[in-house]
């Protein structure tokens, strides 16, 4: 039995100490910290079976049983939470992005070498029924060689303008699932990053220096072109699909409903739309890629999702940002000159 | 090139005439016969390129150019009509039923007997792009070996209730259809019949002695069970669903619409109800049909579609009758046995 | 917090043991009893946060924390344990069939009479995400007045012919869930039925006196008319369809699948056959069932599925039965006076 | 009744004959003419009941009892046919493209200036049951603002690389139509072209100077973004998809197949592949353009696809040559400027 202690007890920490406590074989949550803990959540927590719910992380850290550890704090804290976990020799699981900073990624990077711990980004999207389905079947060789990716990923509504205000804009914060779905499906990092972005949603979003509508084309380094489309605001639903096309045929994904009852009437037929919100879309996923998690620390093998492919998805988004501001494609290369610069 | 002759230029008689002139080659219209005829007939005959429009069908019997006739005319003239075209040396194709009385059906085959003549019943379903290619599948095996077949068969609307007066009834009228779906996907003729009917469209059906909603099940003589349900009415158009379920696997088709739009909005996803009339959902297939008839008279093959196969249906039809009066089961061997009898 | 007893740590206790843990607020599972009680579902129910995990379920009921219990034994000791359990005071969640036996299910009735307990039988499919969307459909008269449900309901393989033999037969063992679902679909009880059956899946099934395909027509007493179509066997999994046609409509649902992923080739588009195994299709469903109980225990409402429905698909199968037997219609008012005369 | 003229007895020249005399009424083609008229093609123009079928098309441009002409001869063609047309008082409607050379172009339009002729060109996609259906909710609000358009558009094979080396390359040859449905569904000329691209198909395509695989990304002056996705190869047929994406929803078409049939079995789910070639996939579109061709000759209004319709396609494509060539965004202003330049 892995014991494992959950720093951050927010949303997305409470949906990982749930699966973990009830869909996950061979673990279980031993303590959970969050320095807003309260009555409420260590009812909560008590009600799960959890031993210790507490303000201090350190504490977790600290705590020899504790083997490993679920980053779900704010994202800032990512990379330092993850340097001092990995110290403290536990291995890490760390909720998506490791950090809008790549010095500050490669500092984790830095110091997992030579530890033989494990480490997992929080890419959840690559356990959902559907893509992990898709990837599969690409990797199968399905379709033939991949050349076209097309992913579609709208949020059913905007965020707060003040989260929008400390997103690190609509590329690290939203598009930054579809660059690792990018990476996924085409099976190859990217090379060079083209944007075309509106401001349609919300007027404030574009004051605040950001867009809310984005068709973003990239070429991999394997060759195959993507193509994301972005909003952030979908009158129907989250909407999160995609297709891989590719010498001998595609293959597609479409979005997922609450139920699938279709109403032929004097009109027209109707039936569902999509699941409105990311929690109830993505909740296997949730649980998947910890069980996974935990059983690479069992078995001994990589995670699915390194510190790599945290890393990755920033240079993207940061490539995203330049293309954007300067209007014209531009590589990755670019962006890691420009940060050998800095 | 085959001359062929129509009798009859109401809706179907001229929807094969178009399908002939423009569809099938290797045949074309030369004259066609309606007691009715009138100026605007003999212009649209004239301007599809049918060299006479008359009234008086013998002249086309008596046409030694003419090779084949297709029967159009109103039901109760099919069987005599077919009669005297065989007599005349015509092929024939007749449209379904070739009579509501079984006796009558008789004649046409016994006429038949001993000719070199090509006789087809117009049951236009079998050559409809869905429906041909459901056969198709079980017939190569997709399915395994067949087990239960399933028809919905829903009119978008009612007769007049001078229709339903002279229809025959539900069972003779529009069941009819289904009992030769029932044998071509069934790979089988009819062994017994079981009714339950009512009378939910519209209570003056059920005055006029007939019903307008029923659910037939069916045991062929291969042992297939069949259930059929039926309609008068459907809010949302023409209803033409089956299915066959198998001992490897089931194989079904769904309705035709009239595109593919789908438009999902804040309340639902919206798309086309199935196609509302029937010869809009069935064009194709009554061109296909003339075409195989032509064929045949050309290869020297059998039709799809003998004079047989119209007989079978009728034979149901009557089962269907007699368990709905007695409510219970009716093999069709016992309506064999009431017509030797009478 | 209710406390909750769990009679039966077989399969399905397992399930709802796991459900009341993590997914319905507001309860507990305090104990779990199954005569067969051994260490590993001890340390099972550990793991859950169950405090009693025991063989004697007399200690269940004996116990004054527990407010209910849920009956998951053998279905042969379903009526007798609900008596004891009612007598004890406690509100009790029956698994389905109560009994085969209508003269038990009628004791249960009497002992209920003036109590004020709470009593739910699980019938699952009513709980389902899809079949619930349906029936709320119907019900906000989406379909108008509806005159025709059909149900599809084919199990993924035969059970072993020992299981077959004790089962009470397919139409009390399988086609039961399918006569809860015309109740729920139709919202009427059953006047009439009649059964069309067949031997294909295994001819040992025939040898014990069983069939394994059936299509089963009822007739309810609000008029609607029901076809059902049942086989023991599907080779593409289990297939759980339902359309109920009104005057204004028709609403359908189809299969669930694992994943959406279409794959086109060059041979045909290929997706995801349905879920093959009941847990995995109803899980939810079963969770659901459960919380609905609950919510009525709590709120003092009547349970969505009180012990009378438990009762009226018990003689919609002996009514199949004999239909089956003698080849007729049967009415349920014959089901009944052979029961008075027994 | 209006006098048709065809010049033009090649694939497309036939289709339209056929349409006309078929399917338009009000009209009828009188003549057609080619210089590689031959005896099949005559025996094939009478039984269609054209009275001439000729070589030079000069003497249909002489007859006076002809209003109108369609000009389905070879590209290089369309621009000086129209030009004689025009000035003859022919109404026209001529395949796209008009012409690759924007110059040539603006002579038909100079032609055309204060005359009373209708003009149409032949972009057939817009006439599509889907496409129009499509374009028709967006224009009835369905989706709200239109914010995005998605158009996949994939060939299912590549043409020779002879035709590829005289094609104008694949924007102006196949992307052309797609550049008009970027204008239909978007409502709104374009402002700027991105092209990403790729040889994947067969490398002489390459060596021809040419690309196979295409992402598109256009803005247009209303602000709405379009992407295409190009492939001069698909497997499973030809891919013919769109989506618009508004401020209240998202519509979007499938591609048609010959049949719906399902068949379910033990591995997955087999349904048909799209159309595989583009007379079947849009064989009612091409009638239905020439009967709105007609229709507006009778009823005075404006074709639906005037000369500028014709022009700016080009537009788009010469932007997207450039593009490609100098890997940055290229502005239609750009494009006029260069044309101005030379």
């Amino acid at each position: 039995m892995t014991n494992i202690g959950i720093i951050g007890a927010g949303r997305i920490g409470k949906v990982h100490a749930t699966s973990v406590q009830t869909k996950v074989p061979g673990a279980k949550v031993k303590a959970i910290a969050d320095p807003f803990m309260n009555e409420e959540t260590k009812e909560w927590a008590q009600g799960l079976g959890i031993e210790k719910a507490i303000k201090d992380y350190h504490e977790i850290l600290e705590d020899p049983d504790i083997e490993a550890v679920l980053i779900c704090s704010s994202t800032d804290t990512h990379s330092p939470i993850s340097i001092e976990a990995i110290q403290a020799g536990k291995h890490v699981f760390c909720e998506k992005p490791i950090d809008h900073d790549v010095e500050k990624i490669k500092e984790v990077i830095s110091t997992l070498e030579g530890k033989e711990l494990k480490y997992q980004v929080g890419f959840n999207r690559r356990f959902d029924h559907n893509f992990a389905a898709l990837e599969k079947a690409v990797r199968d060789g399905k379709v033939g060689t991949p050349e076209i990716v097309k992913i579609t990923s709208r949020d059913p509504e905007p965020p707060s303008i003040d989260y929008v205000k400390v997103s690190g804009g609509m590329f690290m914060d939203m598009t930054i699932h579809d660059f690792d779905m990018a990476r996924f499906l085409s099976g190859s990092d990217a090379e060079e990053v083209y944007v075309q972005s509106a401001v349609n949603v919300d007027p404030s979003i574009g004051e605040a220096g950001d867009v809310d509508t984005a068709i973003i084309t990239i070429k991999m380094k394997n060759g195959v072109l993507v193509v994301i489309d972005n909003c952030r605001r979908a009158a129907y639903g989250y909407d999160q699909r995609a297709e891989v096309f590719g010498s001998d045929g595609v293959a597609l994904i479409e979005n997922d409903t609450a139920n699938n009852v279709q109403i032929a009437g004097s009109e027209d037929v109707r039936s569902s739309k999509p699941l409105f919100f990311f929690l109830e879309r993505y909740m296997d996923a949730y649980a998947e890629e910890v069980k996974q998690f935990i059983d690479a620390i069992h078995s001994g093998e990589d995670t699915p999702l390194g510190v790599k492919d945290g890393l990755e998805p920033v240079l993207m988004a940061m490539a995203a940002q330049k293309s954007n501001k300067e209007h014209r494609p531009v590589k990755i290369a670019e962006i890691l000159a420009d940060i050998e610069k800095d």
